[in-house]
């Protein structure tokens, strides 16, 4: 089959990540996901697939409790003031889940579109479409804000109604987006919904974690979030929290009997295909990380990341054509720059567009998108302010060695 | 929300997988995921959740070409002998797939049944109540081989199609089952299905990674792994190979699109929610093992691991009344052994049917099912000689120790 062993080896066996030890990634999907000194830790600890397995002894493993995985559920729970909580493989997963689970629920109706911020992820494009759902979109502003008019679920939810005779299945609403970073403030689409009784999800893929949030303040019937993304976790590892309303269909247990051998396995949730598989490292590195979660999420602090992310744009934008993408004032760091300077530039460079990514990988800086220049999408999540001042003196060097002018 | 940081530490953050360094984990599900050195040290490298993603120039990590993900969809499929795979979070989830393509392949017919082998595995059953599919099995002998009948595929497809006028949607094999750890000639169940024009799933995830599989050979429509079961690799990680004949369906790329935004994601695969999350620790510890795998599955290394179990099994029943439960000679080490005279110590013992997995700790060695003395169910996979007979001599110790009498 493989003629040359030695060369198989040679080729998967040693592949190192980056060439040199030492680079700031700023790709906005890692910043809130680079693992703590803790999850490191349990990662070497836990790194067998099923090592939460050796512990289990009633076939569940949120009932195992040690390590504490039971307790860990309820201070999960706490820590999102949300009725309770299932862990999936990732945040798509969650809401896929929230999805069908509400398509379950109103089975006996023509309820078939999901309504969706206009910055909304593809991710939650595809878990509609795998649930068969066609979606309809919220409004946003236009340049440069690009802001989703909440109020506007109101009037969207009325015009499908309209159209259709039905409500929506659901709403849904991105708390920070992937494009702009921009927060949206989720308890007035809740109170929009609750009002006219429509499903509320909520997609915390960047803010679960990262952000102070009372989710039954706000109101949502479900909140999804991504460990990998926002919870210094290992991956995949995703959330799915909920209303105690839900618990019935969403914790359905196994309903199927073996015609000849009358097996069941009544104990297995259908919805979780029983144990979803993040019961070794993805589960225990979240665990690791969850007291950092805690203290990273205390208003001060999560307030900080946005002023880093201030301090940096404010510099950045001194250089001439640039200019900040999304709303101000940053509540969470993720940062969208037009740079019109940088695009003219790689119409006559030799790189082209890639100079960019290259330009900051010589000074240690990595995560831009390859291959474009005519904005800047990165993160300043989790950085101390020593590397932010430090990215952005290198922006600001590589706007002037490139010949760009820079306000004083 | 939580009034003592320290005590969150004291209960997240330290969390050590076993009390002592060196045990041997002889647990079924475990063996053949034990990561290897290579997969250890890609662990600690890829550790991120979105690792792989810094690599990522077109949207879908499988064409990242450095690391050389491209070239691995290629040496895995050539691994497999199969047309094509694709990675998913797991097993279960590559099931779930496959009986959600075939039921897209068959619409507009009323094929709802699956039928399954009776040893088949709960997430089996799950992934087909998921998908609303009712289940059908094919009987196997009694005590004490349980052998799965697999020329009766072809009655009871036949049977199905009596009872409710249509095939069935599919027939799945498990290749390898859980409780027995009996190997099935895959190759009868799919001559029998290709005659009768049913599709069949293989279900390997004791064997992709374990055996030598040829994959278009056997002729089965799909094969699901799992990495974290028999591939050596951090969980979650599944695979799913398919005859090319499906690529149309489980390829699809997403279709919907934004009313507003005219936002569409073609690049983004429908049923893998996109890139399905496997894409740091999980696939390049997969990666990292892949030349073991190559090596491990040879047929010469493969049959050395049932000759460890033949080993273990012709001692251990040297006890009185323990036998050997399941099909001979093993191919694939998963063994069970009734262990009457351990039940019987258990009804008297102060640690109950604790006592037998208590006694084997004592020794160094861990895997057994918690409070249950009546049965054994372990498994000898990627054990050296020398750990056989350690495991083999403790066996016949702790028998010993209890009073049981011995052959010589």
């Amino acid at each position: 089959m493989f003629k040359d062993l030695d060369e198989l080896k040679k080729k998967y066996t040693n592949i190192r990540r980056f060439n040199e030890d030492q680079f700031i990634n700023l790709q906005p999907i890692q910043r809130g996901g680079v693992l703590t000194p803790e999850a490191q830790k349990a990662l070497m600890e836990w790194g067998d697939g099923y090592s939460l397995c050796d512990n289990c002894l009633k076939g569940d493993i949120s009932l195992i409790e040690n390590p504490p995985v039971k307790d860990f559920m309820v201070d999960f729970r706490k820590f999102l003031r949300v009725d309770d909580v299932l862990f999936t493989e990732s945040c798509r997963r969650s809401k896929q889940i929230a999805m069908a689970v509400l398509k379950e629920k109103f089975h006996d109706t023509n309820r078939n579109i999901i309504l969706l911020d206009s910055n909304a992820h593809y991710s939650t494009f595809l878990a509609a479409e795998w649930n068969g759902l066609d979606v309809r979109e919220v409004p946003k502003t236009g340049y440069p804000e690009f802001k989703v008019e909440l109020e506007k679920y109101s009037e969207k939810i009325d015009e499908i109604e309209d159209e259709t005779g039905d409500l929506p299945l659901a709403a849904l609403l991105t708390h920070v987006d992937y494009a702009y970073g921009n927060y949206n403030d989720a308890s007035i689409v809740s109170k929009i919904c609750q009002k006219k009784g429509v499903p509320f999800i909520l997609n915390g893929a960047y803010t679960v974690g990262t952000l102070n949030i009372n989710t039954n303040e706000i109101g949502a019937d479900f909140i999804t979030g991504s460990g990998h993304k926002s919870m210094s976790s290992s991956g995949p590892m995703g959330i799915l929290g909920f209303k105690k309303d839900y618990e019935t269909i969403i914790k359905k247990r196994s309903n199927l009997k073996g015609d000849l051998t009358g097996k069941t396995f009544g104990i297995k949730m259908c919805y979780m295909l029983g144990c979803p598989g993040v019961y070794g490292a993805p589960l225990m590195t979240l665990m690791a990380s969850f007291p950092s979660l805690v203290e990273r999420t205390q208003p001060d602090k999560a307030k900080e990341e946005g002023e880093k992310a201030e301090y940096f744009i404010q510099k950045a934008e001194k250089v001439e054509g640039i200019k900040m993408l999304g709303t101000r004032p940053k509540i969470y760091p993720l940062i969208n720059l037009e740079t019109p300077g940088f695009k003219k530039i790689s119409e006559t460079h030799p790189r082209k567009g890639f100079f960019l990514r290259e330009d900051f990988k010589k000074e240690g800086i990595i995560g831009m998108a390859p291959g474009i220049s005519k904005k800047l999408e990165i993160s300043t999540y989790g950085l101390t302010w020593e590397q932010v001042y430090y990215v952005t003196d290198t922006f600001l060097k590589i706007a002037r060695k490139n010949g760009m002018k820079i306000e004083n």
